[in-house]
């Protein structure tokens, strides 16, 4: 039973991060936590409120979908992370919230500018948005196949998951990745902050342009390239 | 003096959520608990703010408007949630509140369209708004009479109001119902994160288009549907 | 020097509810308690945090502007409450703040439409907006002046301060009042979430009409009319 | 390493100011605290969490970039703080945030209009926005060429860095300064704040005018001038 103890605690760790950064009310929101050596996952068990969760509660899952460990039901958005985690190489952690100002981005339908050098620090694209799904994937496997969205429009536009960790699913809200649980709740926090940012920079400027080219890969370059330089040293 | 102590504490509860979700300041609004079995409900005291209430300052009420138990006054909207028990078949508890973006749909005068899976969660309808009271209802029995508005809305548009468990009252602000008080006040706050959300679409999008059907049915079926699967088995 | 001690903690308390209600960040509003016997009011000392208020740091000023007890020079704005208690009789209390949405209605320079019955619950007309003041103006007493521009635009309005008690001054903020400083802070609140709230409205629809007079007049009759059964008997 | 005590603390505690104010998520802001007897300053190391920091975590830096003490490494920043130091006199401590409503105006690449007396109690002109670096400065030395611009952005427009101490960077963010690093993160809330009240201005009114040359300069005089009034004596 404790074999997956670190994993749960690190589920857990990051479920409790939605509510303390508004990321969701009651039980919006969702995080797994990925160990890519034995293909499972933990997740939060679906609607069961931030306050009580516990590690224990947390549900072990593998990439088939087969409930390894756990009492609970896990998360109705399960088979979408199981999705994300088969076809991006990579992530150590999934979060989906329903925080408002991304939500408002999704249901616009609208992918997210890079207005400035919040958004370039951690990516140098727009935040892709995804279509609507059709009839017949809906009726197919509603959350699975809101996985396979994400990852056509990945593949559609050329943009790389590692590079790009946030995705916008047209009328529902968004997904964020990153090597660890923490980090991909860290990456839905920052989605929230720089939809909110670009929402108000429409309203102050409809016609706002992108920040140059040269200015993105900066930024993006001094926290993630080769000569990195912000932060400590680890 | 303790029939109805059940009945007074959740009422009593329900209400302290109303400051603690935001969804009025001061004592700007009001949640009743009802008894279908004895036909009476437990209703906020008027004008007494939400850090004063006790259980007991609850009012018992019967559908016919006379007070059976409480020494405090009613809320000054008691008549407008006698008339939804009596033609809203299956409640179990009401919440009237003056939240910020619920009451601006309100003023604006306009239903509340699907746009995302968040409101599809939780209705397959726009939320309808009513409209102005006439000058001859209002002289008759105003709180009585915006109960009456609320119920010729849902039946001019054919609306059940099973399942769409809340409704604008415009120029005022938002009703919400469920089968507890508690379900009322989460159906109030529900209604008040899409309202927030809907607004902040349409000042990215004007054109925004509602959530696909059968998107909307697909999120309604698996919170609310026979084969729900969303939450714990209970 | 215990003469005023009533006075003096009812300017405190006050005072103290600026930050609570998130109506001004730093020092950036102030209230005063007037005792009409005495000619005198208690207000915030100039420039000093609320955290750091005592009641003794509140000073006694008489109508003519004269400092009757206190170790702290009072308020800059303290000629416009003077001749506001001068001017408009019945007051009890008096706030200025710099609450965000109620500037932004300032500095727009519009008056604030009843777009509800929250609004309506306080007042049966649009709140007003004052004009600039002259450079002369300026150049005279400008907190005199400030004072005098808003018992112009009540006058010029036929408005009756007793039953509006609130006022934007244009390009500068809110002036609230009441019976005692309670109330005056208490309606400080109001109108900022009026102005938020008719902000919104505007967003949603540029078009919003006035709610009709005959339910504003309702609102106001059933909390302040001679028949009002808001709130309980005193 | 006792020797720069105070200006460690100076500069630890304005940067936990800056959380408490809302002024930026995880790291994403810095203050420095300077020295000019000695050409040095302190300043937060880079990436770290405002809850993990301590007095001796902060840095100290001279005019040349060197670090003369701390384990830790600086703010990527420090450069901008270090050209900020050495150009423009009088400064004693810098303030750089990604606070929403502030980027909003750098992301829009608009000065800030000095629409009420809100912002002329802190400044009499517009807070100026610089245009985007070339892609040769940003290949220089980021840092550095941000406090370049900066620099050239005042000079230009025949700015008092003294009388006018907050600017912002297109695309990026605000940075503010003042006598102390204090009164710098002080600065940082005063411009959030009118950045807030302007953009909710703009909406009500898109042909919002400027406050009257003869009110700006009152509220500025009343605050900063020969015979200043606000506060008191000190």
């Amino acid at each position: 039973m404790d074999s997956y103890k670190t994993l749960r605690e690190e589920a857990f760790e990051a479920n409790r991060e939605i509510p303390r950064r508004n990321l969701a009310i009651y039980t919006w929101g969702n995080v797994s936590a990925f160990d890519p050596c034995r293909g499972v996952f933990a997740i939060k068990p679906s609607g069961v409120g931030y306050e009580a969760l516990t590690a224990a509660s947390m549900v072990i899952v593998d990439l088939d979908g087969n409930i390894l460990e756990g009492s609970h039901r896990p998360s109705s958005d399960t088979d979408t992370h199981r999705v994300l985690y088969r076809e991006f190489p990579g992530l150590g952690g999934i979060t989906h919230t329903h925080s408002v100002f991304a939500v408002a981005w999704a249901q616009a339908g609208k992918p997210l500018p890079v207005f400035g050098t919040t958004h370039a620090d951690h990516g140098v694209h727009p935040v892709p948005c995804t279509g609507f799904m059709s009839a017949e994937a809906v009726k197919n496997n509603y959350e699975l196949e809101t996985g396979n969205l994400i990852v056509e429009t990945f593949k559609k536009s050329g943009l790389d998951p590692a590079h790009t960790p946030m995705v916008l699913v047209a009328g529902h809200g968004p997904f964020t990745w990153g090597k660890t649980a923490a980090q991909s709740v860290y990456h839905g926090a920052v989605l929230e902050e720089i939809c909110r940012m670009a929402l108000y920079t429409l309203v102050l400027n409809p016609a706002a342009e992108s920040l140059p080219e040269h200015i993105i890969n900066k930024h993006w370059e001094r926290k993630h390239g080769p000569g990195a330089y912000y932060g400590q040293r680890s």
